[in-house]
C-alpha cells in the first residue's frame, strides 16, 4: 500500500527546489503546480548557467516540448551535473515520435543521463522503447493506447525500458501504467477533460519531479502517488465545474485542487492496483 | 448566409492538428483555445524540425509577436512545406508597423508564402497593404480604425491585399472586416473588454487556423464564422462577469465560452452583414 | 502622504506603453497586469528590433528571469536607447545570487544603464549591493529577510545602492522597503499567499514600470504606490477565496483586483510608514 501521508508530507516539509528546462507553452502552469504542491520552481535553460542552477536545486525536470538548438545542449549539461550530485532527473519526451529531432534528442538523453523517471503518453514511451514512433503531434496515437488486449505487452515493453535505463516508467492515459524492474501499478484516476487542457502532462511531470525529489528512497511509490494525485485532482476539479465553465476554468480548478490536496483525499480517492 | 452548424461541426469532427509558430506571451491561451474549439495544438519553432511538424499537421498558424533570429527562418521553412502540401497557412503580423524587423518579416512572408488568411488590426493590415505603418506597439493606431467615413477605403485596401496575396483578409477591431477578392463581411460581435486581455488577437488567429483547416473548401466563410465566434464568446464571457471579476477572470470565461459554444448560439448571436 | 488619486489617474489617463524584456514563465501575467492597471504592454527581445521598440514605448521593464545569450545583449541595447530618450528603465534582477550569469548580468546592467527603479527580494538586492549572494533559486534566503533587528542595516545598504545607481530601490517581502537617497518607506500590505503564485514579483515589476513611466516627476512616490497597490490587491484577492480555491484562482483574483482598484481603496487600505 502507498503511504500517501508520508509521501505528501515529505514534499511539503522538504519544499524541494526543482530546476525546470521546459517548454514555453505550459511553463507557467508547471511553476504554479510546483508551488501548489509545496515545492519551489526555477526555470533556467541557458548553457552558461544550467550546471550552477542544477547544483542549487534538489531535482531536475527536463521537458522537450519546445526544444531548440540552444536548449538541447543545456538539457545534457544540467542532466549530467544533476547526475553527478545524485539528484533525481525526470524526462518528459513531449512529442517523441512526431519529429526526428524530438525522437533523437529523447533517445540520446536516455543514453547519456541516468534518469529517475520517464513520463510520457503511450506513443512517446513506445517511441523510446523501439526507437521510432508515430505520435500524433503531442497526443498519443490511438493505436498505441492501453487496452485490455495490449496491456501485458505494454507493461513488458515499459519494463524493458525501465531495466535498460534504471528509470521508473510512467505511461499516462485513460489508464496510467507505472512500471519499474519488478513492480507495476495501474491507476484509474483522472478525467477525460484533462486532455482538453494544454499541459496536464507537463504539469504532472513537474509534480513528479517534486514528489520523487522529496522521496528519493522510494521513487516508484512517489511516482505512483504523484500520478494518482494528479488524476484525483482532475476528478475533484471536474466536480467543481458549473455549466458555464470550460477548459480554462478547469485548468484553474485543477491547480487549486493540488493546492488543497490532503493525504485523506488521496487515501479515499486513490484507484490503483499493484501488479 | 453562413452555415454555422456545418462549419463548427467540421472543426469538432475533424479535430485539425494545428502547427503554431507563435509568441511566448500568449502561447498558452492559444493552445487552450484550440483545444476549446475541438482542434489540437502543437507548438514547434526550431528550424531542425518545423518542416516535419508542418507535415504531420493540417494547418499552420504563424504569429510574429515575439519573432527572433532563430524563429524567423522557421516561419519560412514551415510555411513553404505547408504550401507544398496544400495546408492552409495563416499569418498574424503582430506589431507590423512597430519595427522594421516586424514590417519586413511580415511583408517577406506575404511575398514568399501562399497564405490562406491574414489577420491583424487596422494598423497592421494597413502596414502590409502600403509597406510601412505606425502601429502603436501591438495595438492599432486610432487614426487607422474603421469608421463610417473610411470604411469603403479600408475595404478597398484590404481587397487589393487579398487579390495580390490570394488570402482572405481579416481586420479586427470594434467592427471586424473580412474581405476576399469579391466579398466583404462586416461583423459587429465582440466586446471592448476583449482589448483588456492580452492575446485575444493571437487566440483568434489560432482559432481561425483551426476553422479554415477544417473547412478548406470555404475559407472566406470559415474566417467569418471564426471571427463571429470569437466576438460572440467575448459577449457571453462579459455577461458572466461578477463585480469582483476583471480581465483575468474574463480571459478564462472567454476560453470557456469557446469550449461551450454551440451552432445555435452562433445562429442567434451573430451580428454580421455581407456586402 | 502619497497622492494615490493622482498617481493612479496618471497611469490610467496616460496609458503608458511599456516595453518588456522579460522571462517566458510569467510573461502572460505581466502583460495582463499591465492591461489591468491601464497601461499597454509590448514584449520584444530580439537585438534587431529592441532599440526601435524602446523608442516607441514610454518605459522599459528588464527582467532577467530566463535570461539567455540572445536576450542579454538586447537588454543592454534597449536600456541604452531608453536612457538616451529619458525613458524610465526598471530592473528586476530575478535570481541574482543564484548563478554567476545572473549576478554578473545584473551587476553589469546596473553599471551600464541609468535605472529608475531596481526591484527584487532581499537576497537579490543584497547580491547587487555586495556583488555576490546566496539567493535560494528565485526566492530570498531566509537569513536575508528583513526583521526588526536587521532593518536599519538593510535600509542603509539599499540607500547606498540607491545613491550609487540613482535608482529607487524596492525590496519586497513580508515588509516591503522602498528607499532612495533620502527617504524610506516601509509597507505592510500584502499576503503570504502571494508567494504561492509564480511571478507576483515579476508582475509587480511590470506594474512598477507603468506607474513610474506615468509619474516621472515622482519616481519614489510612484514606486511606493505601486508596491502598496500590489500588496493591497493581494489582500483583496485573498478575501475573495472560497474553500475550493487555491493558488491558481488566487492569481486570477489578484489581477482582477488590480483591474478594479480605485484610489479610495488605496487610500483606505494602504499600510505604510515614511521614514
Amino acid at each position: 500500500m502507498l503511504d500517501f501521508e508520508l509521501i505528501l508530507a515529505n514534499v511539503r516539509q522538504k519544499t524541494p527546489l526543482i530546476h525546470n528546462i521546459t517548454n514555453y507553452v505550459t511553463v507557467n502552469d508547471c511553476a504554479n503546480i510546483l508551488l501548489a504542491c509545496g515545492a519551489s520552481p526555477i526555470m533556467s535553460d541557458d548553457a552558461d548557467e544550467v550546471e550552477e542552477i542544477a547544483s542549487i536545486c534538489g531535482g531536475l525536470n527536463i521537458n522537450i516540448g519546445t526544444l531548440n538548438r540552444d536548449t538541447i545542449p543545456s538539457m545534457f549539461l544540467a542532466g549530467k551535473r544533476a547526475n553527478e550530485l545524485g539528484h533525481p532527473v525526470l524526462l518528459d519526451p513531449v512529442g517523441a515520435g512526431a519529429s526526428k529531432l524530438r525522437t533523437e534528442t529523447a533517445c540520446q538523453l536516455i543514453r547519456e543521463l541516468k534518469l529517475a523517471v520517464i513520463r510520457g503518453n503511450a506513443s512517446e514511451i513506445k517511441t523510446l522503447a523501439v526507437g521510432t514512433g508515430s505520435t500524433k503531434g503531442v497526443d498519443a496515437d490511438e493505436r498505441d493506447q492501453a487496452t485490455a488486449d495490449n496491456l501485458e505487452r505494454i507493461i513488458a515493453e515499459a519494463r524493458k525500458l525501465s531495466v535498460s535505463t534504471g528509470a521508473v516508467i510512467a505511461i499516462t492515459g485513460a489508464t496510467d501504467i507505472i512500471v519499474d524492474g519488478k513492480q507495476a501499478c495501474l491507476i484509474a484516476n483522472g478525467h477525460p477533460l484533462m486532455s482538453k487542457v494544454t499541459g496536464t502532462g507537463c504539469m504532472l511531470s513537474a509534480l513528479l519531479a517534486a514528489f520523487v525529489t522529496a522521496n528519493q528512497e522510494q521513487p516508484f511509490e512517489a511516482t505512483c502517488a504523484a500520478v494518482i494525485a494528479m488524476g484525483l485532482c482532475g476528478e475533484i476539479a471536474q466536480r467543481r465545474l458549473s455549466s458555464l465553465d470550460g477548459n480554462s476554468s478547469y485548468r484553474n480548478y485543477l491547480i487549486d485542487a493540488v493546492y488543497n490536496l490532503t493525504a485523506d483525499q488521496l487515501q479515499e480517492g486513490a484507484k490503483y492496483e499493484m501488479r
